[in-house]
């Protein structure tokens, strides 16, 4: 299917449900809610299914009506897997859904139309590209939910996804009007106080070992409580980003065990080093479950890491 | 003068030597390294005048070639004043500077010929533009320096000096092959041990007031032994990125004193704040210097905060 295709068959139906992943992030919900907007420009009904709103992204939702209708076309965007629909969502939206739109390499969502473009940073740009296939005027609200969903999956064009045609999509929203400042201070530059006190914690607790190559960082379930998964996310990305540090280690207390993550530079094998304790990933990030006291599973890592590194 | 004009007096001359600024960053060293280059590709002499090459950046420099000239021709990059050329060169070159390229909004170089952008986000975009002029062609190692100017003076583009221009030049350098990769990974993704030491301490110290609406934070000259300007660069944004704070005061213990460092949200006056104690600076941005003992400057300020917010 062409982006062409795909306004067309938006053209033809009316009374759409957006379908958003659960644990809803700026790429999501900036590119549901810019599409649902487009919608009801064309006098159609729209609207945005979410198992959560969270309060930062609450702007991209300022001009969309809140209406209701018998659902008549269901849409996901940005979901790669049904199962990502969430426990409330899925049971009623699950093999049901008629167009997915999506940007990831493998795309899960059983629908008869789909459009998929894994060179898309984020689904934002092909909610981008659909917008003059529809015939809808790109305005400072829609650049404001675009701009959101695309700075987000990119770090703020800082990620390797970030490709030319990002930037230039992204000069396109700044040009119309679109309040990066905003939305830059919101998503890149505020942090809660609970965070903050988090990483707090997590330096006063920072280890290195294998003579500074690798850095090992862990949170206890008291630690994190009171905390979203929003608000912790990131925290495995801190011991790698460590001057000198090959691998990074994030060891996490969960309820019956502890989750490792461990993120690796210059060509160190993260995967060989999961392995050996039953997991595995990508051989720059991978994961394992270790089980015993904080101190065995500390102990077990920094040995093994000695001996990788 | 357009930027043709400078073209055609730079590819009048020779033997040329290239200003920077003192403490160089990115924008700087990046955009004198991509202008010597270029002008090396035509056959001419170039080099690079620095107080300082800090190892980071090292990676600009491995194209330009080292070369023995008298000098024939004086070329100043990004340097706002012509004090900033530092001990060392300053009284080697004030006076002379012949060709003053700039983007800040006010230039105090005295040079004969000036080409001043203040809406240039950096340095790097007058260079990309000149290239084309000189009849160089963007390649992997002028875009890797340009690359480097443009996102290390925009904060990789999430600075509010950020356009759309700004981000169509990215999108160029991405297509010419820089290796962004890298260098976001070098500029924005790795801290020293000792900077994520002082990071650690600065937090252990964090002390909230006036309801949480004020966060200050202090570091003492224990703390920052050893640690170069470059490092403790950006402390100052930490308390102000704290959700609810809008005023994050910086103390920062001086040989004899204290400097204060007062950034605020939410239109709140921090020059206002700052002139209190003698003071200044701009509506979000300002600063003061207080004596006395540790305490004591943290009473005074604690104090005051409450009365303003």
């Amino acid at each position: 299917m062409t982006i062409k295709e795909i306004a067309d068959f938006l053209r033809a139906r009316d009374n759409f449900d957006i379908l958003t992943h659960n644990y809803p992030d700026g790429d999501c919900l900036g590119s549901a809610a810019a599409l649902a907007l487009a919608l009801q420009r064309l006098g159609k009904n729209a609207r945005v299914i979410t198992t959560d709103r969270p309060k930062k992204f609450k702007y991209l939702f300022r001009e969309l009506r809140e209406q209701e209708f018998e659902t008549g076309c269901i849409v996901s965007v940005d979901v790669a897997d049904e199962k990502l629909l969430g426990p409330k969502n899925g049971p009623v939206y699950e093999g049901r859904v008629e167009l997915c739109i999506d940007h990831h390499r493998i795309s899960r969502v059983n629908a008869p139309v789909k459009y998929v473009d894994p060179n898309a940073a984020a689904a934002g740009e092909i909610i981008f590209e659909l917008l003059p296939e529809l015939g809808v005027e790109l305005d400072k609200t829609l650049a404001d939910c675009l701009y959101t969903a695309i700075s987000t999956d990119t770090g703020c064009f800082r990620y390797t996804n970030t490709t030319a045609k990002t930037l230039r999509i992204a000069a396109d929203l700044l040009e119309a009007g679109c309040d990066s400042e905003f939305i830059n201070k919101e998503m890149f530059e505020t942090k809660s106080k609970l965070r903050l006190e988090l990483e707090r914690k997590i330096l006063d607790n920072l280890i290195y070992c294998a003579d500074g190559r690798c850095a090992i960082i862990y949170t206890t379930r008291e630690m994190t409580e009171g905390l979203s998964d929003d608000e912790t996310e990131g925290i495995a990305s801190i011991p790698r980003q460590i001057e000198g540090v090959k691998m990074g280690i994030t060891v996490r207390e969960k309820e019956f065990d502890y989750k490792i993550s461990v993120r690796t530079n210059d060509g160190v094998d993260a995967c060989a080093f999961c392995r050996q304790f039953g997991g595995g990933g990508h051989a720059a990030a991978s994961g394992c479950t270790l089980h015993g006291s904080l101190g065995e599973v500390l102990d077990r890592l920094k040995a093994a890491a000695e001996l990788a590194l």
